[in-house]
């Protein structure tokens, strides 16, 4: 597809900020070298002989962004929803990621995992794997071979968590350079490496510090958990009395988002302090918002991140979410909010469907670059939805169809996909 | 059906308290007369030349039953969600519940409703229509050809609401009356009328007065909404001074559970008179958790419900909720019970997946009979899961399965539906 040009016709919506929606009704979205080239109500007369798929009265939306979801977790999803966060990850989640070891259950729970993701409205996505090289190079094959364009991350552990899975700091630390290189020499296209330190309780100063040695190297981006739970962030003060608040950390280990991109799933307690240093880093925050109540977690202030100017972006955060579906997770996010609203702070209004879609694609995307939006030279991220099962007896506008996907749609709506240009086989 | 037994085989869960599931793995579920007569690990012998269906690996679980949905709000489902309770009724409800008035609107709206119901896993509902007498038995029609068991109630208003939709008092009890009668004359087996005053903001005393009347005359149940919002609440206060709190309003009209069947939805902010009154009534309560956030209202008390030994069922509240689909309402209630234990008060434990299934089924069936459950005696409603979409490389037992169900469930993983012992098609 790359040097021509390609265009799609249908109801076209996308989103230049959270404030409002663009929509082009049966409108023409062009693609030139993988890029979006424009939106237009009328075809421009040079564009006369570029070849036009017409998706009739479908919609068609940027791909969505997961900026937070763990592959492994994703065969137990809607699965021991009965625990917070520590209990859970002791019960559930370490001995799950423990199976990972024998590839076997990788290649089954994998084939199972990049199907389905691959079948959804999704197109980018950052991804937890475990701890094992050998695993998560498998999880980097398939992906790539899917289509999707995603951050994959080795995950880094060494204290804190059962022996069948922690790690040695040192073991830990070549592990993952072994692994950079592997995936260095496999050439992908649309399947990078990203720094996974699982969380502070997880990891000790001196993986820390080798970890910041491989970013810098390698010039990687990060991904990590914060202030998820009220247990888990007096822990972390427990285990790093030295630290000003939990980000800082994170920062004081270079792997905050000053020097290297960084997202960093919940944020459901950051204090004052935590807020402004991720504005000052430009560091994403992955709102996660069924997986913050399945764990009992809170609601995270996203009014208040989006008027500061943070960056946020959506995560289905598979499997404290029950699902990668993440139309669910735009509901959630409205309303977890409006609940906040109601129960604990009313002075932060609730979110509205088109700061929640700008979340899932533009405000996401900006982690992959310019990505999650029809504005020109955007990747050409596009999905289309037919939302003919959903049948109703009066007229409805393209603006209250789009609202209505936020809550009723799943990927029986995907008709069509396409990721930087290229489309995606869904059958 | 009747006067015959026949059998279905499969993996059978169903409660007989909040407390815990009752699991025969690959058992028998006998029916005899259109009642459950027993659930058998092996065939009894006396049984052994019955017909039997056998679905494998399937789960088998009670009819689900939704105490609390509207059926002409069913066009607008996912739209409008910016507002709270009281503009919501003024912007999205009126307007769209006036369109009623057509019959040929009705038959268009009411027939994709009845179909989606027909294919989820509900097979009771009571069911709110509008204020239109032809349109509301056009509705009753359609559902008792389905083959569903529903109550259905013509609205009553006539105060607060726009003159096109409002009724006069006189009208409106005499065209209730009609109604009643004309139910009456059409003989159905599946479809029963109750009285449905809208809520206390919209019905004067005197309708009140009239509506109890027909209660009496006709010995009929009662469905109205009540402590949903903090802005309705104040509203009752200031209509009815007299009143020691707002479920006084219904009961001091004799249509709180004192001497009729009654179903309030809602109850977020039920205080501990209204919370003793119920108990003391009887009233079921229909906790609705999507519209309780949707529309910013809040979490209800529901273990405190529980823990009283209050009788609690689960509403879907289309269109204040967004689906049918009770599977999600009840991933909703344990949703939201973990964030008002969190934000709102840490006495109240969530709920278990146990408690809202017991809700979704015994819970709610009470206030049908002996519904909801597969002990000996009740009536025979039965819903069948193939849940093979959801594809998991690890072994899974019953239990977890159906937890899955909660969070995962739509109507493409129903199989098989019975109502009262009969088979209901689902193509």
């Amino acid at each position: 597809m790359n040097g021509s040009v390609f265009i799609l016709k249908g109801n076209i919506i996308y989103s230049k900020s959270p404030k409002e929606f663009h929509i082009c009704e049966r409108g023409y979205l062009v693609c030139r070298n993988g890029k979006a080239e424009g939106v237009y109500r009328t075809l421009p007369f040079r564009l006369g002989g570029s070849p036009i798929r017409d998706f009739g009265d479908s919609l068609i939306i940027p791909g969505l962004v997961d900026l937070h979801l763990h592959a492994p977790q994703y065969s137990y999803r809607g699965l021991g929803m009965d625990m917070e966060l520590l209990e859970w990850l002791e019960v559930n989640t370490f001995p799950e990621e423990a199976k990972f070891e024998s590839l076997d259950h990788a290649r089954e729970a994998y084939r199972i995992f990049t199907e389905n993701l691959r079948q959804s409205a999704t197109t980018r996505a950052c991804v937890f794997a475990t701890v094992h090289r050998p695993a998560t190079l498998l999880l980097m094959d398939m992906l790539e071979k899917s289509g999707l364009d995603t951050y994959v991350g080795k995950v880094n552990m060494d204290r804190n968590c059962p022996d069948y899975i922690c790690e040695e700091t040192e073991g830990s630390a070549r592990e993952t350079l072994e692994w950079i290189r592997d995936v260095l020499h496999r050439n992908y296209e649309n399947t990078r490496p990203i720094l996974t330190p699982r969380f502070t309780p997880s990891c000790t100063d001196g993986l820390m510090e080798e970890l910041k040695k491989l970013q810098m190297r390698y010039d990687l981006p990060v991904q990590s958990h914060l202030s998820e739970n009220p247990g888990e962030i007096e822990w972390v003060k427990e285990l790093c009395p030295w630290a000003e608040f939990y980000g800082d950390v994170y920062d004081r280990f270079g792997l905050f988002g000053a020097d290297c991109p960084t997202v960093m799933a919940h944020c459901v307690y950051s204090d004052e302090r935590e807020i402004a240093r991720m504005k000052e880093n430009g560091v994403f925050i992955a709102h996660c918002p069924e997986s913050n109540m399945n764990v009992s977690s809170g609601i995270a202030p996203v009014r208040r991140f989006l008027e500061e100017g943070l960056r946020v972006g959506i995560g289905s955060d598979v499997a404290g979410g029950s699902t990668e579906n993440l139309f669910r997770a735009m509901a959630h996010a409205v309303q977890s909010s409006k609940l906040r609203w109601r129960l604990v702070d009313d002075s932060l209004e609730p979110l509205t469907a088109e700061e929640v879609f700008y979340m899932a694609t533009k405000g996401g995307g900006g982690f992959f670059g310019k990505v999650g939006s029809f504005e020109q030279g955007y990747e050409f991220d596009a999905v289309v939805l037919d939302d003919s099962r959903l049948a109703h007896p009066q007229p409805m506008d393209i603006r209250s169809r789009l609202e209505r996907m936020i809550y009723l749609a799943d990927e029986r709506e995907v008709r069509a996909k396409f990721v930087k240009g290229k489309e995606i086989c869904l059958s």
